[in-house]
């Protein structure tokens, strides 16, 4: 292999616009986020991704506690038997279970789940440990890892058969009060996720065919990435007394009478790594909002074989900056280009160049990587314009993403101009009946669109009609097309 | 049920030292540390342990990512061929895997195998990644779960089916460095181990026999329960070239010429959680050492629902505490006698008693819950008091632990006294020839007794003879009965 292919091999060779998929492919795989296994399906999540996520759970986590969630662990693996109790649930994750059949030579008498989610063996404790009006409120959550065999194809981050989350469960005495701890976690994560990664999203609720296998209702971020299609951010559910029923949870009331519990269930995945890597990145590589990425500025020295002074004056700035966690690539074995491309293709949000001129003029060139803008800047003042780009930056790739995702949202009446601007790649809000044979009908003919969200103001639906039935609308809808 | 009854079970009804596995189960099932599950051997870690795990955690994690390691994560199952690369690694494992071998409604075409421990998914990994020395060293983590299906019997943190922990996999270019990482991670293990759980523990290698499937040695910390038997804490084990020539992991020296790499392994689990447990608890329930637990402190007013000045004044010394996370127990329904139980079954290192008479004196009292020591205070002393006692507390614990584990280790140049010496719970340091037929000799006779650890300092072995088969010795080594 020549050296120019091996060059052009390192860094990303499609266009984003051009095809997006193989673009996506590339981006995770060449910056070293992550890496395929012998497990089809199953990745590695590398340093680089894993300290994101290490971020997003330090975030996410600390504002739980805040609320009052305890953390627990609950086993791995699911006794067959527990899981087939609540009847929607199985038949939602059945076809998906990786099962144990044997341990050791030993075949075991009934076959054991790993976890798909775990409300099957945690709420058969609950039913157990939960008494009286004192035992509630039960507010837990776990940071796991699941598996669900999902059979179409893996594609990284967005569909992996293992994945790591966090599941709250939280269970109270009235509906009331469980619906209440809806906006509180609603709140954390659109908070978490906007902060920190500069992802905007839309919480809105599924329609009862899209809805979470046993719950009453689902609501969820939504994200919108470049090809146009929809993906799911963090889920909230509320079960209402579905599982309660099933699990046989209950309570005796300060009354004594004994009464069913409610329940709630919500979480955040490494999904959410992937669009953020998604929305944010180019055609040369990763771009990171500054909040979340781990080291946030590359010092490269110039000419520094020659003049010493270059690399010392590098390693003090480098001194200077440990609150960014600076990156300082003194190797002499490749060139100040070739190391550009690297740590763009790696997503370090500043590129701080260092060379004999500027040094003369006691200036530094800063190199933003979403923009790719170029400044130079007196030491002196290093330190506030680092601040001033990285918080530029963070705010910057927010209101990109922002833009596009207010720009593929559109609005229809009629069922042919909806096929039509889903062929644009828009989300269309449209007047819909609640009834899975309309969703049946809705998917047929718009080659494979469905019900994303029901719009979260859901007024003027009065007088409206079912842009597939022609009947009376139920609500407002986003239609299009999801990952 | 009569009250008294009641009562009874929800304290613990054995003594620890008439016996000790009952009243060990009894402690962590009735202090609400973990409790059981319909799959024998997996149990839940309920709150108040995982939080204390979650310290052990963030402590370790701190110290590995000072000194350089980076954290990651791999998938969970692995396929069969790639766990039987290594035979003595395979041969170890292989008996107490459990197997995945459907999904959904379909047979897999090879059998995937929990993780027991990640070695066979990673140096798959690590031999595509590593080409150069410039890849080296490659310091990696995983805080992660992993299933170990033991057929003896299960036993509360010390021997679960799952187990949460970390586990440390570096690779290094020359001997020498992966010996030298050797003691910065033992370093690591034993400070956190003893700054934050108040256990003093010895550091040892393993004979040839006890090492790590596919290891060149195992040094382990080791504790001593109550029982005399000695418990293995946190494993550092050098793997040499054993799993670079299995799994074909090599790099080009500088000068171009290709070697294979030198790797370590190191771990810290869940089961040092029963090992805190076991040491520091008493026959009232649960003690823990106050930097491991999340509440330092219980406040408990009396005589409240009388006099609203009580309640006020505890609501203002509650805030006053917020640094060590108070509860303050207002119950209504219950005596401060029950309620004195029930904090002393669940831990808390400290108790307050806050009554008229105290109020009176602008005094409150401090209880310990380590030697139930009751001494009253001024209130205007109050965080500094607090403050001494529970350093002192924490200290007091490790000495105790240390005394215990001092007052165990005994020595001996014979087999009929090492017997005898053994049977009086006590850890014997005898000379031994470095042989596997001598350990099972020492077995047999002693009536299960086995090589612990090599004496770390292992002087003055010359002109000594193996009391098992009267030859040279190679080691002074303890001996006794084991977890």
């Amino acid at each position: 292999m020549s050296k120019k292919n091996k060059k052009l091999e390192e860094g990303i060779t499609v266009k984003k616009e051009e095809n997006f998929s193989e673009w996506y492919q590339q981006l995770i795989i060449k910056s070293g986020l992550a890496d395929y296994t012998a497990v089809s399906g199953c990745i590695i999540l590398k340093p680089l991704a894993y300290a994101i996520w290490e971020k997003i759970q330090k975030a996410c986590d600390k504002e739980f506690k805040r609320i009052g969630i305890k953390n627990t662990c609950f086993p791995l693996l699911i006794p067959e038997s527990a899981l087939k109790k609540e009847q929607e649930h199985v038949h939602g994750f059945a076809p998906e279970v990786a099962w144990v059949t044997h341990t050791g030579n030993t075949k075991l008498n009934e076959r054991l789940a790993i976890r798909p989610t775990s409300e099957a063996i945690m709420y058969e404790s609950f039913s157990k440990w939960i008494r009286s009006w004192r035992d509630l409120p039960l507010r837990l959550n776990q940071w796991n890892n699941v598996v669900r065999w999902e059979f179409k194809n893996p594609v990284l981050f967005f569909r992996t058969r293992e994945f790591l989350w966090n599941e709250g469960h939280t269970v109270f005495a009235t509906e009331k009060e469980a619906l209440a701890e809806g906006s509180q976690i609603k709140n954390i994560y659109k908070k978490v996720v906007e902060e920190l990664m500069a992802l905007p999203g839309i919480y809105g609720r599924k329609t009862e065919k899209e809805k979470f296998a046993g719950a009453v209702f689902s609501e969820k971020l939504h994200y919108c990435l470049p090809n146009g299609r929809v993906i799911e951010g963090p889920p909230f559910h509320h079960d209402g007394q579905n599982f309660a029923k099933a699990y046989n949870i209950k309570f005796k009331d300060e009354k004594g009478k004994e009464q069913y519990v409610w329940q709630n269930t919500w979480a955040i995945s490494t999904r959410m790594l992937g669009i953020m890597f998604a929305l944010h990145s180019d055609n040369k590589g990763l771009v990171l909002p500054p909040k979340i990425a781990e080291n946030k500025v590359v010092i490269i020295p110039i000419g520094f074989e020659k003049d010493k002074k270059i690399l010392s004056k590098a390693k003090e700035l480098s001194k200077k900056l440990t609150i960014h966690q600076p990156i300082l690539d003194d190797r002499t074995e490749t060139t100040p280009g070739y190391k550009f491309n690297e740590w763009e293709l790696k997503g370090i949000p500043l590129r701080i160049e260092i060379g004999p001129k500027d040094l003369a003029k006691k200036e530094i060139v800063i190199v933003r990587r979403d923009n790719g803008r170029k400044v130079s800047v007196k030491i002196k003042n290093l330190k506030k314009e680092i601040n001033r780009e990285l918080e530029d930056m963070q705010n910057n790739l927010f209101e990109k993403a922002d833009k596009l995702l207010q720009g593929t949202l559109d609005k229809s009446e009629t069922l042919k101009e909806a096929i039509k601007k889903i062929k644009e790649k828009k989300i269309v809000l449209v007047p819909l009946k609640n009834s899975a044979e309309v969703e049946e009908i809705l998917k047929e003919k718009t080659g494979g669109a469905k019900t994303l969200f029901i719009d979260p103001e859901n007024t003027q639906i009065k007088g409206k009609k079912c842009i597939i039935s022609g009947e009376p609308a139920d609500y407002w809808v986003y239609v299009g097309k999801s990952y």
